[in-house]
């Protein structure tokens, strides 16, 4: 049996539940943890999931290691590769060593230390690329043609997707009562899947449940494509949230609309003011990428918006991966 | 029937069964972590209760809690009493709010700004004393003749042993296991839980456990006292572990000596360095003295002694709550 091309067809129902089997064995099912003190302020009930204490401290890894576990033994045998910043990298080479096979990261210049430095702890070749999505996407062909690896994208990718939905399916089995879904968005692979688990549950249980995309307003072309309904591409980011300078692919734009899937935006500050609360009130580390979901609520509870007044709201915390040396409140 | 006096009569099972029962409604039953790194490093498998994620960012909450609501109507119309430099303050105000009485805290001078913001936070009255052990005692006192109220001991309180002991007996359920359990030691609360959960579990499962209280060498009061057998009092400590100036109580002091408990010695830059691996590895906020059990077992491991070397180790991590302003290691 030919399988569908992973990069043109998205998953089925059937890829979801075989990516929470496949995964199962290697990934942590992470908690749900919320606070009196930050519902207080968002005026509503929050429940985080904490995809931080996931292994390789992102959700990424539940995506990469789908893909790599779903791999035939002679594919595996040629290894992957991939292109990152960071968490993708990270999870892809923890993946890579789980089954026993080399992982190369395409990794650009301006990627945080700690996250270059957990991707070559976890043994995958790292090769450096500049900044510009042209220039990178170049250097991934030349290495993918060079180790005749096999591709994992870090998001336009059914198998990734498939992984990613596995934290929202969580979420929801654990908290089937939630009325929105917010995760932040930058690819989409995390919040594709969640509209897809969003989808699933609503369909079993009866019941809408809304899933929102949290975005940096430096980084909004994923509220300006699905505003507009053309996919942008090529936009310089302007963001300290290192892990949402992606732009949505092709199958992630295709999903988000497919699914109603609404953008919100915040601003750096209100993101790091969000982040700090995260800390001080969950006793989470966590990055700034992973904030802008609860930058976003809290927003509408000072405009006094009712976008989320009185619901039950989950939260996907996306990952924990930051330099302690230099936290964002510490000008 | 009269109840025996908790600040004499340590508990029975029967209480260590009743406290379960009482905090189970009000406590977060905290996961359970673990890092691959943390073990490498360690050259053990290491769980760590998440204890920081107690409602009130600690173990604290557990055995106030237990005393809060053990309390009959009558006691508690006149509200609740104590003294605390943090942690136990904001527990029993935190449990008195849930019970809707007052609480009276005496708040030493030296107490971090963000445990006294959070013992305010939750409703209760701050009385401000001074930093000597005898000096807080008279405030104390005072204030216990002015309002009536049923005082809460931090420690020396069987109610509050009782409390402490959920965590110990929670990861003991969730690991049963471990070789060993390891936890800070101030007054030796939590460490008198662990230590009559672990006998329980050792009893029930036909094997030992060790149980080891992990103390600053700058407040070693604990150490020094066991290996005595002469409980010392009067010392000033001086270490950055603001959770662990305390000493041990009678009653406590007994329990560990009749368990056999051993103590063991970290300095603070260990202990710093052992926090940060926390916030790094396990994306977890803990606090200087949550770091101290960790600090012993990479101490051990680092010097080829044997103590925890392919063991199965269990480690409360006690408290999250610090002052994000001012992090240890950004001197």
């Amino acid at each position: 049996m030919s399988r569908p091309d992973p990069f043109l067809v998205p998953p089925t129902d059937a890829d979801l539940d075989a990516a929470a089997g496949r995964i199962a064995p290697h990934a942590v099912r992470t908690p749900v943890v919320r606070s009196d003190a930050l519902d207080a302020l968002a005026g509503a009930r929050l429940w985080f999931k904490c995809e931080n204490l996931q292994r390789g401290g992102a959700f990424k890894f539940r995506g990469a290691c789908n893909a790599v576990m779903s791999l035939d033994d002679a594919e595996a045998a040629r290894g992957v590769v991939t292109q990152s910043s960071g968490n993708h990298g990270i999870a892809v080479a923890t993946a890579a060593r789980l089954r026993g096979i080399p992982a190369t990261v395409v990794v650009p210049g301006n990627a945080p230390r700690i996250k270059r430095e957990q991707i070559a702890a976890a043994g995958a070749t790292i090769v450096d690329s500049g900044y510009v999505q042209a220039e990178r996407d170049a250097v991934f062909a030349a290495e993918r043609a060079r180790t005749g690896a096999s591709p994992i994208h870090p998001f336009n990718d059914a198998r990734v997707i498939a992984g990613q939905c596995t934290a929202t399916a969580e979420l929801l089995a654990e908290r089937p009562g939630l009325d929105v879904v917010i995760t932040p968005v930058s690819g989409g692979g995390l919040l594709s899947g969640a509209a897809l688990a969003a989808r699933r549950h609503a369909r079993a249980h009866g019941r809408a449940i809304d899933v929102v995309g949290a975005e940096p307003e430096g980084a909004r072309d994923a509220f300006d494509s699905l505003a507009g309904g053309v996919r942008i591409t090529g936009r310089t980011p302007h963001t300290l949230c290192d892990g949402l300078r992606a732009e949505l692919g092709p199958m992630t734009f295709a999903l988000l609309r497919e699914h109603g899937v609404r953008i919100a935006l915040a601003d750096d500050p209100a993101i790091i003011a969000a982040m700090r609360l995260c800390w001080d009130h969950l006793k989470l580390v966590i990055e700034p990428s992973c904030a802008v979901p609860l930058a976003i609520v809290l927003a509408a509870a000072r405009e006094g918006r009712a976008d989320y007044a009185g619901r039950a709201v989950g939260i996907v915390l996306s990952g924990g991966n930051v330099d302690l040396d230099r936290l964002p409140w510490q000008a």
